[in-house]
């Protein structure tokens, strides 16, 4: 059947869509969500169906197509095109499958994914996917197919190096910008770290947003590649590496009811870190009251995902369960946590311990489990806190920091919101809970991440005495409105518990 | 935060869509699917969020919206509004739970189907129930539950009479326009039976595309009812009369994968006699090879569930398992369907007889189980032959089409397709199956049912004896294209087995 094109200024970023009159749908029997062929010529492209409604917008004998579509088979408004059938692709009827119950093997999971990569699927066929995976689980077998699909459907770095070392937080806990303090003790101590990290998502700084403050992070893999093979890492952000491209489209679609199946969470991870040829991980779950992980049993459980999963990939995995019960570090925002960093590898009186401390346990136990040739694996942590306090980690940061392309080295130069409020204890006492919750909502209401010098400052940490009228926190803004809006948050919530 | 207002021309015909450019998007921490209010004075309105990677579409600054949300905040182009983030209806977190695999009351399932009437869930919402309802399934009380929520969340039909009767039938079987007689044969023995039916989601013809043939069938409520109080019955389009509109938005996410969960199943069917008054209902579930329910356990396990339902809500409920091996009737599509009926009703010679039967005997069901005052019961099917065969139920017919607006009476005036091809026996023989899906298939291929005269005529059904070179079935099209498709289709697959 003919149709006449006509050029509608939408993209949608995922599969094309076209759109047809709904008489002319009726007519051809086709529903939306129903894939058609559109050829001219020798040409021809698959565009899943939207109908129209209204004449205004598309008229019978038309078809609305997007710039996509058009390049696809060359052609422009006024343009003729037919229009046929399309058959399903097979991963619809794999993923029914799965909602069914079944199990699915390596290559219908591999199917599914290639087409997720390839914009074959319509989000509401990776929805059913997605939900599929939440209700029915992935088994052992099935979560290791999703891993190596999603490694493998996306680009690899290619790094002449080992071991290729990574490191990866469930998060969820303020602040705690540890691998922006681990990367370079552990490339000082002679590990390849060709890191990439995400931007925020929910919290008020990813690590790629705080590196973002000191240097450059939007790498693509040949630059990232150039970086690793002179420096020994890197710390830049997965977006723009386009990694594992099957897991943004997945998360998109799990984003409206928050669900995420285990075997999803486990694939998605783990498949970052196969994308840069990582053959040494460690994972940290913070445990706690508003991490991401709020109890042991949780935690336990999914190492054993963890250590099993990377088993069958041929990955090494060690997984460390960490205190998540309150923010690590002093500062909460992109830069207010960049200082902490500069501070902490600057050996900085200011520095916060608590970042220190657990920094070195991390880059410690990555030393402890997987030694470099010739090393006495029991001398982790010396070794770390040597690496770190000689100034070597530092040296190592400026170099990845130049070669990413430099703006900020020296902590003092680093701007801060210049609206900012001190809330100070209201009695004397010791400090029984700080809220990681509420300590990032009020960094986010302040500005953080997109303001980079809003957040908050932690003067104090769980168990410090204060006394009446000492400073426990300041609020940073760089913008009026949002700073205001902060300081409402903060006279109905109170972040700070004292005893 | 303010925006400028784009108007872009698109019309989803679902929940409200509002465009932001991905640069506005990140920083103000929204994602695709998440909802926003827009502002402008004392109007506002909520819309879901999409993102624009293109500065081409939406620039930045700007927020693309649609027609009908700028209605409904009264503004134009170039206006500007307040964008701020709207949580999630509390459905949401509903939809959650059932996809958890816990079980849903009444109130949350009511609210769910409400805020799919009123457009407030995205397709991906709607998706993961559906999904939800699929994988863990919907126990009776949730069934039921489902069903009033679909009845209540829609228009009501209100008539004064009783008992009001409806019929449905499962589907699967080409021909099989039994509703057709049935319905003139209840009404002219004093039932009231405010028919709606669907057009051909997948077959070559529906009541409605066939009773189309005769007259309108585009009525509203209103003039249903009008109908229904003169002449005691009606056969028309459900679609025109938006009847549980919570299903269509259901139905439209459940084709990608086919997926019909059974208590959806039946609430949707029940919904749609619910929403007409129905107090009596009779359901035809066709069994046999082809049909959408191929086997007698499967039809028994739907019986039961009818009638448990059917028990909860109040209304009498009588399942008839019938055979669904074949089409019922010589006419397939909806001209050569038309014929048959008016052919059965006006006792004409060449009426195909097993059409007449199996009406026959389902009128007579109704008869027998819901007798009206002052009847032998058991006189069912001798009663249904007697309004039959006297032709009264043949005024019933002429009544009902003259008050929806007639077009054809008269079975000689019904326009068939001018162009038509036999098929003839290749040897003597006996005939031993003749395939629904194949006849269903190469009826629409040839045009039906948007070419209402196009389809398939069947000269003889299953145990027939021929003779080589005998008719067995002709093919009608009305367009050249179409009829030279259809028999290509007919070189390859033969509807026709003969042994």
């Amino acid at each position: 059947m003919k149709f006449k094109v006509k050029d509608v200024d939408i993209t949608t970023g995922g599969i094309l869509v076209a759109i047809l009159n709904k008489k002319d749908a009726t007519m051809l029997d086709l529903n939306t969500g129903d894939r058609i062929r559109i050829t001219r010529g020798s040409k021809s492209t698959v565009a899943v169906m939207d109908v129209s409604g209204s004449d205004k917008i598309v008229k019978r004998g038309e078809i609305g197509l997007m710039h996509e579509a058009l390049e696809n088979i060359g052609c422009r408004s006024r343009s003729v095109v037919n229009v046929s059938l399309e058959v399903k692709p097979r991963s619809v009827a794999y993923i029914k499958e799965k909602l069914k119950g079944n199990k699915l093997d390596e290559e219908k999971l591999r199917t599914i994914i290639q087409d997720i990569v390839d914009n074959k699927l319509t989000s509401i066929e990776i929805t059913y996917f997605v939900a599929a995976g939440y209700t029915n689980g992935f088994d052992m077998d099935e979560t290791v197919a999703l891993t190596r699909a999603m490694i493998n459907t996306g680009k690899i770095l290619k790094i002449d190096c080992y071991p290729i070392v990574d490191k990866h937080c469930i998060g969820g806990v303020s602040g705690n910008r540890t691998t922006m303090i681990v990367v370079p003790i552990l490339v000082a101590a002679g590990y390849c770290m060709p890191k990439t990290s995400s931007r925020s998502i929910t919290s008020p700084a990813g690590t790629a947003d705080t590196m973002e403050v000191l240097c450059g992070v939007g790498l693509d893999m040949d630059q990232m590649k150039k970086v690793v093979e002179k420096v020994g890492g890197c710390m830049t952000w997965g977006g723009a590496v386009n990694l594992a491209p099957a897991d943004d489209k997945i998360i998109t679609v799990e984003h409206p009811l928050s669900v995420d199946a285990e075997g999803q969470l486990l694939a998605s991870i783990l498949a970052k870190k196969g994308t840069v040829s990582a053959t040494h991980v460690l994972i940290d779950i913070p445990v706690g009251h508003g991490a991401k992980i709020e109890r042991v049993a949780k935690a336990k459980h999914l190492r054993k995902l963890f250590m099993r999963v990377g088993k069958k990939i041929g990955m090494k995995i060690k997984v460390m369960i960490t205190d998540g019960s309150q923010p690590i570090g002093n500062g909460i925002g992109p830069a207010l946590e960049a200082r902490d960093v500069l501070w902490v590898l600057g050996n900085n009186p200011s520095a916060p311990q608590d970042l220190k401390q657990k920094s070195l346990l991390l880059a410690a136990e990555v030393m402890r489990s997987y030694p470099l040739k010739g090393w006495k694996s029991r001398h982790g942590y010396r070794h770390a806190k040597q690496l770190l306090e000689s100034g070597r980690a530092m040296e190592v940061m400026q170099a990845i920091i130049a070669a990413q392309g430099p703006k900020v080295t020296d902590p003092k130069r680093i701007r801060l919101g210049k609206l900012k409020k001190d809330y100070k204890a209201p009695a004397d006492g010791k400090v029984s809970v700080i809220e990681n919750r509420l300590v990032s909502r009020a960094a986010k209401i302040a500005g953080a991440p997109f303001d980079k010098g809003a957040g908050m400052y932690l003067h104090h940490h769980v168990g410090d005495k204060v006394k009446k009228g000492e400073v426990l926190f300041t609020i940073y803004a760089e913008n009026r409105k949002k700073f205001s809006y902060a300081k409402d948050f903060l006279k109905e919530f109170k972040p700070y518990v004292l005893k």
